[in-house]
């Protein structure tokens, strides 16, 4: 694996970042510039440099080390390549829905990108109940033109193997070979999870067909090179207000299963799913689920209509594609709602329930469902089995509480 | 793609071959050396330089252009890069089974390596009837040293997605992308067959089924990087005697589905099936067909339990694996016998076949023993279901001959 030439590099802090933005030409000299740190700190600074009352710019730097959960471990700065390389790319496919990148820096790296600060991002509006109403037709677009366009069916097969190369990214993958697809079913000290879920947990620990199911799952995840996924695709990676949805942090892009983007989307709105108590809150959410999928495969085919590639013209083959991404959809899906909820990595929309026993039985629904999309992933019909399999388990988990 | 520097470069003569060897200290310097063009010429020169009655080096030097029936179109010599290493890694792991390479230097496109001048061939000595006992356990254990070793279930994931961008070999990939998956199921113009084949090949061509099923197996060998392959594996890139098995020219090795190099053997042998007439000669064949398969899997079964992978603890996750290499191998040789048959590069088990009617009928029976084997890779049992579909063919091609 290539090594970012780490001599160079220095952490940015708010004066630094400040002049980085005036030597670039951002603002004049002297300006009167704001500079906030707005990252989480585990992966990355990212400051927020403006004048009072203006847009300004994203000043994003990768750390030279992960951390999660108060622990710590190397981690290179490679990513912020692919991330800038990502976002570039990804821009030029897909304009409206991704953050335009000013400036990038390899060696420092640095991505000097849009100001999105005037958008929400997408976990937290709609944990508090925020419509979206384009969320789905946008996320929808959004995929269908990433993944066509960099699939073996638009690109020349040169260039797809040279996006296949670079795009190698071993240590972001790894982290998710490991927190997605293998620590979560297994009794390993990543896991996290409440004491009232063991046996639960032990359930699936002990679900041979599950990890059998799960194992496939992870094959295709580290051998299947059909497109340049986001690889990080849940509704903390996007910002959205009523009208804009812009998908942000690909820094775990990688050429992959293009089920993966899919499912990990749809999980992380089945959350809300399963978080809401209100039927007409919910249906926002069904809609959304519903719609993402048929705005992809709707605009995958349009843009299939355009591929050189002479199989794409054979009766059965577009169909087979797109069957092959829903069953991988479900599947990448059902991982995403386990390891979210026992892995080492949360999401709030469960672990912000107040009322203790809503909040168990949410995350005994979400592990529930999870092991029967990924158990039932080649027989659940379409996006209308789809949801009534996630109603099921909701209204199941209901009733138990 | 990166483009090796040419500008270095310049093509060998058997006096330049003979100096390279000498100052290199393969030989003493005023040895009487004899040196012989031995490559075919179409995408490289071979060497054989030797003192009188020693065994002596090979100096093979990839040519900047291929050249197929008298066509040429451009080729990087970065081919040569690939070659030299994907043989160094394969000899770790088969050690019996690989030349040694003693030298090689990427600019040059220059391998030098072990002399096998006293083995044969082995497509030309099967065609003459010549006998390999040890054929089918010898490239049994090549295939599941070779393809275990360089597999996820035997590489730490950063070492497996280095070798994925080091063996990356696009121009390569493409011929066989073309020639194997593509050309011989369109009217191409590099496609060749006798006019007497025409209706059979119109019947191919307009085979909607088929064409869908090999866009699937096309779509596995652009995408699955389940380990590094041969990429090339006939019995023109076998040398052997009665003792002993040596694999050469890994010219085309990348990552991709580990059934290619499977099915591509098994086809080959398997025009042996459809070209010998008499029974006792074909049982030998079918032995090593079958022979192969079980060498294969029982060795990668027991390579299997030195993985430090922990779903290759999961009951049936095994056996899903070797299914699937079982059904692509099918799928791969049913691509190898059709473009064989019909597509630009042919094979002499077919095309030496001295009586016209008995060849066409040779060739019918592999086109249609293709199709077969494409269209029912997913029903076909076992290993003796596959043996009694290729002699069904085999005997009706003679009823109708």
């Amino acid at each position: 694996m290539s090594i970012s030439p780490v001599t160079h590099y220095q952490s940015l802090n708010e004066q630094t970042a400040k002049d980085l933005a005036v030597s670039l030409n951002y603002f004049p000299q002297h300006s009167e510039l704001n500079c906030r740190e707005i990252g989480d700190g585990n992966l990355n600074l990212v400051f927020h440099i403006y004048e009072s009352g203006q847009k300004g710019i994203i000043v994003k730097q990768a750390l030279p080390y992960a951390k999660v959960v108060g622990e710590s471990w190397p981690l290179t700065i490679e990513r912020a390549r692919i991330e800038a390389n990502a976002l570039k790319l990804q821009r030029i496919h897909a304009k409206d829905f991704v953050p335009e990148v000013f400036y990038s820096d390899d060696r420092l790296a640095i991505t000097v990108m849009e100001d999105l600060s005037s958008l929400r991002i997408l976990r937290s509006a709609l944990i508090e109940g925020e419509d979206f109403p384009h969320l789905s037709d946008h996320i929808g677009t959004f995929l269908a033109n990433t993944l066509y366009h960099t699939s073996d069916y638009a690109l020349h097969p040169f260039k797809k193997k040279e996006y296949v190369k670079a795009f190698s990214n071993p240590e972001l993958c790894k982290i998710t070979e490991d927190l997605v697809f293998t620590d979560p079913f297994f009794n390993s000290d990543s896991n996290d999870f409440e004491e009232e879920l063991l046996p639960a947990v032990n359930d699936l620990w002990n679900d041979f067909n599950l990890k059998l199911e799960v194992a496939k799952l992870k094959k295709s995840f580290v051998t299947e090179t059909e497109a340049l996924l986001h690889g990080d695709l849940h509704t903390g990676s996007i910002f959205a207000d009523k009208n804009q949805t812009k998908v942000i942090d690909p820094e775990f892009a990688f050429y992959g299963p293009i089920g993966f983007d899919i499912g990990q989307f749809l999980a992380n709105l089945i959350f809300q799913v399963i978080a809401r108590d209100a039927d007409e809150a919910r249906d926002e959410i069904i809609f959304h689920i519903t719609n993402t999928w048929k705005v992809f495969s709707e605009q995958f085919s349009i843009l299939w209509k355009e591929s050189g590639d002479a199989y794409t013209k054979v009766d059965g083959y577009l169909e087979y594609i797109l069957e092959k991404a829903f069953r991988d959809s479900i599947g990448f899906g059902g991982c995403e709602l386990i390891r979210r909820t026992i892995g080492l990595a949360h999401v709030a929309d469960l672990d912000s329930i107040d009322d203790r026993e809503y909040r168990y039985s949410a995350k005994l629904c979400s592990l529930a469902l999870g092991r029967e999309l990924i158990l039932r992933r080649h027989t659940i019909a379409n996006m209308e089995e789809l949801i009534d399999t996630v109603l099921k388990n909701v209204s199941q988990g209901r009733d138990h509480s």
